[in-house]
Order: C-alpha cells, then structure tokens, then sequence
C-alpha cells in the first residue's frame, strides 16, 4: 500500500465520565458496534496493510488493542504493537512509532492518526495524497471550521505550496471572540493529524528536540528509554519551532469527541432531536437531549431541554449540554476522594474475556464472567475468598487444586479457599459463568498468580 | 384508649412513579427508616390500642401491612386486618371498618386516616379531642392553609360550634386564582381525616348512600357484599350532602404527598437545598434538586437546578420539580404499552421476605433472596427451569426431592427442573441466598405450589 500508518491509542482522558474511564477510555468504548479504535484502524487499513500499521497504548490498555483488532479479523504482527511504559504525551509516542518503522521498513512515509476522533474515510484519499509533500514538509491536516469552536487549535496558512501552504502559525484554543477572528483570517482546526517522512521528521527532532532524540539511546529497553523521556506534545516540541510545516486542507467532517455536546453533535437524533440508546426511553415534552442509558434501563424525561445524561451501572451524570466542558470538576473531585469509580467500570475488560459485577457486598460479590473461545484464566488462589462456580453459557474447563474436569450449562462448582484453580473456554463460543464470591475479604487484590498466558503471575 | 383508629391503606397511585409501583405504593415505600404506613400507624397508638386499629386494605397489599406492624413490635390482631375484594373508594372501606368496630366494641368514636400522609403527631391531641363533637356531627379536619394549593380540596366553615364550625362548603381541588379567593375566605384544605361515631355515621349512610348500605348484607361474604359494591367516595356520597358535618381546624404540618415536589418540600434538605440520600453525591453548581437514588450509585448534577431526579436500578425518570404532577403522563404511556415497570419493582416483597433481580438475561436469571427468620417458601415446583442456590447470610433448611437439610454460609445446592422443593429460614438471622436459575423460560409463572403458609397453594 501506499503508505504506513502510526495509530496513537494510549490515552486515558475522562472528559466522558462516567462512560470512560481511566481503564476504560473512550477510544475502546463502544456506544454502537465499533469502537472509534476500530473505526480508526478501519480507516488505516484503506491506505497501509495490517503490517504497516502500528499501534503505540500501553500495557493497561493492550488487551484492548489486541482484542479489538482480532474481532475485526486482522491479524496484526504482535511486533506492531508498541507498549509505552507511562504516557508522555504525543511526540515520544510519535518518535517510538516512527523509529519501529524505520527499523521495519527502512524510509517510509507514515499517516499519525489519534484513536478516539471521528473522521469521514473520504479523508484518507487526501492524506495519502499527500504523500509527496512529506519528502519536503512535515505535513499537518486542518480542518475547514464549521463554526468558531474555542476547543480546538488553529492554523494560519501562509504561501501556497504545489498542494496545501506552508504554516504560518499554529494557535491555541482561543476565546470565542479570537476563534471568530480566526476563521475571518482562514485559519483551520488543527486535526493532530499528520503525515511524516521518517528521514524528515527524525531529522528535526533531532534538532528542534534533542532531549528527546537522546532518550532514544542503544539500549532498546523501552523502560530505560522512558525513565528519562521528557513530556512533550510534537505540537509544542517540533511543529511550533520548525520551518518545515506545511498545512493540507480537509474538507470533511472531523470531531475530537472532546466532550458529551461533541457526542450528540456527531450521534443520530431522532426527530425531536432527542438522541437515546433504546426506542424505550420516554420523552415528555422534552428535546434536543443526549441520553445515555443501558437497554434494559428505562429512562423517562418531563419538560427536559438541551440536557445530557449518562446513566451506567454505578455513577449517573445530569449536565446541561452547555456545561459539558464541567464533567471534569466532577472526575478530579472524584480523584480527591480516591474514587475508584474515575478508574474501573462496573464491566471490566481482561485478556481473557470481562466480568460485570452484579452485587458488591460486606461478605459477598456476585460477578458475571465472560470468557472468550479458547481464553484461559490464570491459575490462582485466593486466600480469603471461596468461589462457586454456575455455568450459565457455553462449556467451561476446570482445574482445582490438581483436578481437571468440565462444566456444561447449568453445572457448578466450588472453589474452596486456598484451592489452586483456573478457568478456560474450550470451547467454541463465549463462555459465561456466574460466579458468588464469599469471604471476609473480597477485593480484588486477594489473588496470588501461578501461571498467566499473559505474563502476570 | 379514649378513640378507635381505621386506617386506609388500600391505594395503589402510582404519582411517585418509579419509585411507587402499583405493587409497592407510596404508604409501604421506606424512603428513611419507617414508612409512612408505619408512621400512621405509630400516630394512632397515641389514641388506640393496637387492638382498636383496624386496617383496610387488600389481598396485593396485606403482607406489607402484617410486616411493617410486626416490624414496629406490635401484635395486631389478625382479625383487625380487612381486606378488600377491590378497591371501591373511601366510603366502602371506611363502611367496612366502623361497621367491623360496632360489631367488635360497641358504639365507638372512630378516627379515619389516609396511610400515606404526613401529619405532625400533635394532631392527634386535637383529633381526640373532638370526641363530643362527634356524637352529633361527621367530624372532618382542616389544615389551615400556608400558600393557595391548587392540590388540595377545600373546606368552607360556617356556623361556630363548641369545639370547630359547621362546615358550609365544600370545594374541589381550585385554578390558582380560586385557591387565592378561598384562603381569602378562611377556607381550610380539606385533610381526608376524619372522627366519626359508628351511630351517627352509619345512619348517614343508611339516609345517603342507600346503595352502600344495601350491598352490606347479612351474607357476610366480603366478596359477594363488594360484587354489589358502588365506587364511591366519602367526601362525595356523604360529607357533601349531609347536613351534620363539621371541621375542626389543624394549625400543624400536614401534606398528602402527592407528587416528588411535595416530597421535596417534606424533606430534610442540605445547605445548598439540595435532597439527596447520600452525603457522596455531588453538587456542582446545582442547587434545589430532589434526587432519590440508591447509596451504591453515584449521582452527579452539574449546572442543574429546581429538578426532580429518581434513578431506581431499572428506571429513571428526570423532571423539573414544576413539572411533578406530569409523572402521570409517563406512566399512563407505560400502561398503554403494558410495561410492567408500572407494577413491579426489581425488589418484590412477599409474605416471607423480598426478593431482588440482578440479572435478567434469554436463557438466565440471578435474585437475591431473603427470607425473615422463621418464614417458609411455599413448596414448589419449575417445569422449566433449574435452580442453583448458594447462602451468602444465616442458615436455610432445604427440602428438595422429599430430602431435608441445612445449608450454611457459603453452601450450596442445585435444584433440578421438575423437583418439589421448598426454601425455609430456621434460624433467628435473616437468611439471604444467590439463586441463579436457568431454563429455557425463566419467568415467574412457572410455578406449581403444594403447599403454602399464605394460602396460595
């Protein structure tokens, strides 16, 4: 294909609590039946093969990638997955994946694309299109602006190239007034996307960021790489100081999903401009709302106007959509009262499958367990919890403390305290099982890992 | 004691929807820790004994009234509870129960109360205190009113009497400028209580309501007596035509709870005049707002004012507070869909204890069972599903298959499809167990009962 492509799935962000959280970000969240990581994949799959393509999360969010990815039915070279350490913004992530790359694939051309935006594919014909210009130019994409937006960064155009202009200038988020300003002068969003010639970009941040290109040593222990990566944004780092930027205009529809009025810009609405996960939920006199709710919840609004609500199975959300920007208030809050709830779901999602918690009490915790065909639990113990096991779908395979045996629908089993067992899925379809926790002490952190296929014991 | 009480707890409104349920109403909810029934209850023992209460309601509600008496430590008698075929208004069941007291004491003077209503209990003082009046007149009370309710019936008082007026008017429920007028006038809101002498009361009826006096015969048969029955109530077959009816006036709190708003107002408020059932739920810039919600779910109103916010685990429904009495256009769309959330609440209580759902999936359902020390499930039997119990709290007695025995916390057992069992808490600590049952129709009705303590069998 005509170009490789870098997709930046690391982040972590919580501007759409209680939907995302930290171990749960909106990239992987699926609200219809993709996932904005795999409607991004989708797209890079337009213009590079799956080998081209690489992934730069982190060992939080791997699962997710891999899982993803295997449920489109790619098979993505694992040596493409990139696992930063800890997040250091965009330009070390970039500078990892363009490094792989050049290593992989000697001097190649490389489409940077974030994993939680929304993008028209169309997009993608003009980016690899461009692929000319990156011999040249570190190539930026703006977005022609629909309206003044205040949340996003601008790009000034200047000189006119064969195919887009020079940059200018890059500007911060501005007030409304600066934005309209702005958009009189012909500036455009700043999309964070890119594309970047190995030889070019590694050229300048070795100039423009050396701390950076110095973190880069021999060693080739990521670890070692990241414990003296500075944190920097490639905005800030290379684009903003180097004189070799030029800006292509995107004509096409382009959201960072940066907040629940972004949600409901971007969702299918109903006719009273309502948008609601089921046809259940009941609108009174009520429009213009964005509603999220799961299917088996029925939500009513009464004389209900311009408002967003995120109902999941422990936190509710009520904001006007105007006030979107102060779901934040509520998350750091949260993170002052140590709040799991900014970190975990009530669903929490695991190489092997997920487990939703069902009942959370002193003594007690009932969880449903999915595990996915041919998935395996670690082989473990607990020191404080018993466990009884009802298989409620699919066949499940059992070990427990040196036995081996199987559980069909409607069989159970007990896992005494101190017992070394393990869970899998032989089988061919999704295994789930109901699973009653009883104990003094319930949490999670009463495990003691044996064996793990995924490097955790 | 110096007067009888007849309480009503018979209704079923569902203007608190979902909180209210037809099958758990307003006068059984535990919004704190005693019900509004059981504070009724708790009124009238400052007047009666508790064999000089006499409750009407019915067969759907009887086992909340026996439990919520039984829970305050009192020993009503059995034949104290009457229970109504149907529901036929007030004047039937306010007939049913003085004519129930002239059998078992003798001509009393009988106080007549609503369940779900809130009443300061110095109320009472003055109720018995108008036991002379009585003799002569049908004795109604009025509150004196603090704003122009357009809520509420009211009472014109005419002639002045020893102890109150006689009433000259009484006056339905008025627009805002009517309801100005009336306060101008020194009309009273109309309470619903009344104190009434078996006597003269009946003989009013006799006079008034011939028809249900009539259906009162000698059959003694409850169903056949209400087969004949009139639907009517007391303020309309007697109180409006009868020349023998006074008020008395109540200077004290009082209010019908007839919608979230006038919830609101009753209750306890933060200092930020918010309502909430829990100190976690946060308020940014959100003031005024009555949310109910459970303490394991987390609540946050951002920019949110003046609202009414009731979030139970399978429906939520969100309403400015002017806008309370438009709950009743949801749930009539809910009853023309035939939704059973009108109904039932995921927490179902029966004679023995409740049960909760957890999950309802195709093929699967987990409840949480607790049964009240010494209660017994009826002996049963499921065509098409099997069940798995597990104890998580005190001990249960299990008969399965013509077997009995015990099971302690953290056991378990497995009930085939198609075997008699029966579900028993011996001991003296409520017993609390994890069913999850399975089967290709998984819905209540698949039920075969032996025998049952309850009578439904």
């Amino acid at each position: 294909m005509c170009i490789k492509s870098i997709i930046l799935a690391g982040g972590s962000g919580t501007r759409l609590w209680p939907l995302s959280r930290e171990l749960y970000p909106k990239q992987f969240l699926k609200i219809k039946d993709r996932s904005l990581f795999q409607d991004t994949m989708e797209r890079c799959l337009q213009v590079s093969d799956i080998s081209e393509i690489y992934v730069v999360t982190n060992e939080v969010h791997k699962y997710f990638a891999i899982g993803q990815v295997e449920e489109l039915g790619y098979d993505m070279p694992p040596e493409n997955l990139l696992l930063e350490p800890e997040g250091r913004n965009t330009l070390p992530a970039i500078c990892y994946g363009m490094k792989e790359i050049d290593k992989a694939h000697g001097r190649s051309v490389v489409g940077v694309f974030s994993s939680d935006h929304v993008l028209d594919p169309i997009a993608m014909e003009t980016i690899s299109g461009a692929e000319k210009l990156a011999s040249e130019y570190l190539v930026t994409f703006g977005i022609v602006p629909s309206f003044p937006h205040t949340g996003y960064g601008y790009i000034k155009p200047g000189e006119e190239l064969d195919i887009g202009n020079r940059v200018l200038e890059f500007r911060e988020k501005p007030c409304q007034e600066d934005a309209e300003r702005y958009i009189a002068e012909g500036c455009l969003w700043n999309s964070g996307m890119f594309l970047l010639d190995t030889e070019v970009f590694l050229k300048e941040v070795r100039e423009l960021a050396p701390d950076v290109w110095d973190a880069f040593d021999d060693s080739g222990d990521v670890n070692e790489i990241y414990s003296k990566m500075p944190n920097i944004s490639i905005d800030y780092g290379i684009m903003e100081k180097s004189s070799r930027v030029s800006v292509v205009r995107l004509g096409c529809k382009w959201s960072d999903l940066g907040n629940f009025e972004a949600f409901y810009v971007e969702s299918e609405k109903d006719k009273t401009n309502n948008c609601s996960p089921s046809c259940e939920n009941i609108f009174v006199d009520s429009s213009n709302n964005f509603v999220h709710s799961s299917t088996n919840k029925l939500v009513s609004l009464i004389d209900i106007n311009d408002m967003i609500v995120v109902d999941t199975s422990d936190a509710l959300m009520i904001c006007p959509r105007k006030s979107s920007e102060k779901v934040k208030e509520v998350v750091s809050l949260l993170r002052e009262r140590n709040d799991e709830r900014i970190n975990i779901h009530e669903t929490v999602y695991r190489p092997w499958g997920s487990y939703t918690l069902l009942e959370n009490s002193a003594g007690h915790k009932i969880k449903n367990i999915s595990v996915l065909p041919g998935k395996k639990l670690s082989l473990q113990l607990h020191h404080y919890r018993s466990e009884h096991w009802v298989v409620v779908r699919g066949m499940a395979c059992v070990e427990n403390d040196g036995q081996h045996f199987f559980l069909r629908q409607g069989e159970s089993t007990f896992i005494k305290a101190g017992s070394k067992h393990r869970l899998s899925n032989p089988g061919k379809l999704a295994l789930e099982i109901i699973e009653v926790q009883l104990g003094e002490y319930v949490e999670e952190d009463d495990i003691v890992r044996f064996d793990d296929e995924y490097g955790r014991a």
